[in-house]
């Protein structure tokens, strides 16, 4: 059973090339979602985190869109080349990447700061 | 911005048929995925908890799995026929259910109890 630390769900969801909001796939998801594997598998993370394909997240405007669990932090806008800082700032240090944040997270309340990554659980 | 109190990702990975472990398509992924969503849309929550496809969950041989953020609830072998009880014992009731969860779930230590949802929100 995964017992994930982090779980990252990277939109790659494809609309019609003439739909004006465009998609996360157009946008580059797929790039960015095997740029997220490459770094979490050269520091030996993917026990620990997850990233996985998810079908459209809504934000459409915004893509590539993800969002990280537990925490429920949505970025937008994501490039192949933020996804260190989001590795390393978040996913290991446990603090959002605030200028990749997408507007208005109530859910978050003022948190950016969240639990870092338990690295001895990995060979438990 | 989605601000979900809970969002659940069904796996509609597909491997080829001749693959051991088998996939969660094959298994009836997109009918239980379609069966969340007509469940929570005709319950007026589809803005407080988001059914989404997710790609492979990485437990294949117990497909259809799914897995419930943010606490990290995973389930195997989700039939269509399972959504009702999924939808208002843990997505509404907050209380997992047990006979489909998956086993082994460190992460949750003796937990199966959840904040219900917080029906109010939706009038915000």
């Amino acid at each position: 059973m995964p017992s994930l630390q982090r779980h990252v769900f990277v939109c790659v969801n494809e609309r019609p090339a003439d739909n004006p909001k465009g998609c996360c796939k157009s946008k580059g998801g797929v790039e960015v979602r095997d740029q997220l594997k490459v770094e979490l598998n050269k520091r030996g993370l993917a026990k620990l985190i997850r990233a996985n394909n998810a079908g459209c997240l809504d934000q459409c405007e915004s893509g590539v869109v993800i969002v990280v669990y537990p925490e429920q932090v949505w970025y937008g806008n994501v490039k192949p080349e933020d996804i260190t800082e989001i590795v390393e700032k978040h996913l290991i240090g446990g603090e959002a990447v605030a200028r990749l944040m997408l507007p208005k997270q109530p859910h978050l309340g003022e948190r950016v700061v969240f639990p870092a990554l338990e690295l001895d659980v990995a060979s438990k």
